[in-house]
């Protein structure tokens, strides 16, 4: 390999650096998580793909990283894929010339599935191609549409199939087997010949993992998770293909005491990396559908909020034009006019929102649950945040029946949403465990990680190097300075010796280029006095101290 | 979907529990790592497959998990394929009407690309096939063999082809796709459909990112990694498909100093564990390769290395037979008996091997470098572990080149390796930097886990849950405890509020379920007189308490 290797696009090599800061990151959010009661789990990387495919629409399915199946499945697949091929071409000769070629035309699926396909592909519950994915159903469709449009369709090319078809078998077979693969390509050979994906989210492995665990896990569960997932996502700034989320979720009761338990865990882990100033934002689900409801639109809800999300990037006009456009009426989006309106404090935007949906009982509902999220931490107060009703915010997601929250960074920072989460009153439905409401929340580690390095919020100490370094004048003296090095890191001082007796110059650029803050040296004046030559090398200082004086060096 | 959701084979959900034991190692190592100098890093879970492919020998190859390219990449190369096959066999039909049929058998690959690769392949970069992975000759020479083989071979298909080719040209490049596939299946067509792989261990990404990083990077370099690995192997007890590694290697120096730090290392980790005696065995390449050249095995080395390396698990009689097998000689063997009775100290043990390398360069060269280690380390001593030369470790790896690690439980555990690593003197070369010598060790997490949980020394802290459960009576209840219990987060403890005012009884199984040590409960009399009721869940024992006493619960 003569060139620079590289990394795949979308992805990222950490150095210490960046591990350290990261690491600071997750330390933070999991010490607070477990503060509040939250304990962690871990799920795979990857998922039987079924647990993932349909669970993001079809934009997710596509985004989701696939597994090639390993060993030579594909190439049994083919093999058999072959042999099914000619035995169904001779099925169907046979059948043409017994009963005629007159009604091929109109076999079912069905029929061709009994007739065609050959009986030990159909019995033989150990061929390779009926143990995995292939369904018979779907073969025989497959099969036949290829089959029908290659041979049977015209009368021409039934005359030849019937004239040629017992001498030339192989040939259709290879034939029939490259259409197959052309006609069907990607999306459906990728049913065969892969059976995993890699972690999308951790909240459909979450949901996945209560389903699977439910008998061992005492309800309500409050879990935190902090594992990469993988997105076939087009690369671009801040956006990559691997990256960590964080999640606190609450899956098994419908308190609300627990958004409030939200609303003071982000204040609490924002406070705790000294990020003050975050705005988190609050709105309800079915307050969006009572407006929906209020102006007619109930069967438009997500074109509508959609719409009313964008409010923030394109304004007031445009978003009216948007929903008009999407076949809300004129007389609906005047009675909106109220909510472009809506500012002042969270206490008088709920009295005009009440106001707006007074005959909506569903609104009213969500103006209640508001209501008693927003009293609550009125009376816990919040350290360095502050809630903030945002009757827009949907994050475009369908999934959340209740609370949706949004954190906003500090306004001094140009940044994205660092957080967010809501209410979902059906987690566990889609694994067929019903009636279990989950409530969780997220932190974008990346976008916080670029808000904290760009306000200078990183403790010097978390990217700090080793404390100390032992310069190398030789084997004894090394071995005299390995002695020390024992009993300072036997006292938690980070310490090492540099490998080689090098150049005096070499090992303390060495130093320097790390930011070593000492280094020790010692010589055979040193070893007959049992001392150590102690140099600080910012100041540049140097003095001779005792083992002891070494072992409270950071003190 | 109807039936319990599940996982793949090989990888595994870990609950609270298990995280929390998990973490625990990984804090301990990665402590004792940086108390010795080492940094982090991180890699990507995909590298690009060519990083991995040949690195590993052909069974590591077939045990790298493959992702599949995203988006339609599939559709797209085989709709670009049909339409070169049409091309070629054009071209061929062409080519053979002109210069006659006699000399096609004689085309070399070169010229079967010149004349008929169809030119806006072989010119155009941006068609999909030449952008990614297709190599022109590759698909040239594939192409060939197959048309060859279809259309060329004998005079009666050549005569066919030459007859019928203009009028058929479709079928007979779908008959020519078809065989493509077939033909070469999975290992061939993964090429074209796969260009990233799972990280199968860590040394080789920890190469590659060396090499690419090297401007950025500070030699000597003493990195840890800890990040999961996955291999397609057969699962079965104990091994998994996805599973943690944890790396400490330093590079860029040859210091036998380093591997003394290492056993340093192993005996810090185990001795903080409280894992106590632990047996770290060392050998050396160099004493192996001087063995082989004594008995006149040189080239058999590695037969022989792998024979010897079994000598604890089939005893002395089958070793030898297995070298003879491998055609060692007799004489050879005879040689070799004193390794076989080799015990006692290490000193005793490497008198015994000076006389027997006496005449060996290489050899008395690796004695020397175990002399140097066991001497640094007699000096130093170690907290709980013993050093052991075992002659007989090779640990079938081919690229060490110096010392060899690996690390035993106590005996009274029945357990395999519980880490190991060695001297490697050409880390980078793969990626085409040379003379890096690296060296490093490794620890095996699952078996370290199993060890201690047979031992018992997993700290009961580890595992705790919260510390304290506040009983909901109600919203005004709640407010009044969550005061209280904010108080108490900010003071270290982790206390949560049960989210609903359920009864009694289920609050207090809840509590017990999850084994909180102690519950509060809050009621119209304690808000009165701004007391706390604290129940030991343990000892049945209940008090009132001030928040004040509350606060200081864990003193």
């Amino acid at each position: 390999m003569a060139q620079k290797p590289s990394i795949p696009k979308g992805t990222r090599d950490f150095n210490p650096e960046q591990v350290a800061k990261r690491n600071y990151i997750f330390q933070t959010i999991q010490s607070v998580f477990e503060t509040f009661g939250f304990q962690p789990i871990e799920t795979p990387s990857f998922e039987n793909s079924e647990t993932l495919m349909g669970k993001y629409g079809d934009e997710g399915d596509r985004l989701i990283f696939k597994i090639l199946n390993s060993g030579d499945y594909f190439d049994k697949l083919n093999k058999s894929l072959v042999e099914v091929i000619k035995d169904s071409l001779h099925n169907i000769l046979i059948f043409i010339k017994k009963t005629g070629s007159e009604n091929i035309n109109w076999l079912t699926y069905k029929e061709v599935y009994l007739n065609f396909i050959p009986n030990h592909i159909k019995s033989n519950k150990n061929i390779q191609l009926t143990e995995e994915k292939l369904n018979y159903n779907q073969l025989a469709e497959t099969l036949w549409f290829i089959i029908y449009d290659g041979f049977l369709k015209t009368q021409e090319k039934l005359n030849q199939f019937i004239d040629e078809g017992d001498s030339r078998i192989d040939d259709f077979a290879t034939r029939v087997f490259g259409s197959f693969y052309f006609n069907f390509s990607s999306v459906h050979v990728s049913d065969y010949i892969t059976e995993k994906a890699l972690r999308y989210d951790l909240t459909v492995p979450f949901a996945r993992y209560v389903v699977q665990h439910q008998n061992e896990i005492e309800f309500p569960f409050k879990r935190y998770q902090m594992q990469p997932v993988w997105r076939a996502d087009r690369p671009q700034k801040g956006r990559f293909r691997e990256f960590y989320q964080c999640d606190a979720d609450v899956v098994g009761s419908n308190s609300l005491w627990q958004e409030v338990e939200f609303v003071q865990l982000y204040d609490a882990v924002f406070s705790k990396l000294k990020l003050e100033g975050v705005t988190i934002k609050i709105n309800n689900r079915k307050i969006l559908s009572g407006i929906a409801e209020i102006i007619g639109a109930s069967d438009k809800l997500i074109d509508f909020t959609v719409a009313l999300d964008k409010l923030d990037k394109i304004g007031e006009e445009k978003v009216k034009e948007e929903m008009l456009s999407k076949g809300i009426s004129e007389a609906g989006i005047s009675k909106l006019q109220p909510l472009f309106n809506l500012s002042g404090s969270f206490g008088s935007q709920i009295e005009s929102l009440k106001a707006i949906l007074s005959t909506s009982k569903e609104g009213t509902k969500g103006i209640q649950e508001l209501e008693f999220v927003h009293a609550a931490i009125t009376e816990l107060g919040l350290s360095t945040a502050t809630l903030q009703l945002d009757v827009t915010l949907a994050r475009g997601l369908n999934y959340y029946t209740g609370a949706i929250f949004e954190v906003a960074a500090p306004k001094s920072v140009q940044m994205g949403s660092i957080g967010g989460g809501g209410r979902y009153d059906d987690l566990t439905g889609i694994f067929g465990l019903d009636d279990m409401s989950g409530v969780g929340i997220s932190f974008g580690l990346d976008r916080i990680y670029l808000v904290l390095e760009e306000l200078g919020l990183f403790p010097e100490t978390v990217t700090k190097s080793i404390d100390v370094l032992f310069i190398n004048f030789g084997d004894k003296e090394a071995l005299f300075s390995l002695k020390a090095i024992k009993a300072l890191r036997a006292n938690g001082i980070n310490a090492e010796l540099y490998p080689e007796a090098a150049k005096m110059k070499k090992q303390m650029t060495h130093a320097n280029r790390r930011n070593i803050p000492f280094v020790v040296l010692v010589g055979e004046q040193e070893m007959n006095s049992n001392t150590y030559t102690l140099k600080n090398m910012v100041s540049g200082e140097q003095k001779t101290v005792s083992l002891d004086e070494l072992k409270n060096l950071k003190k």
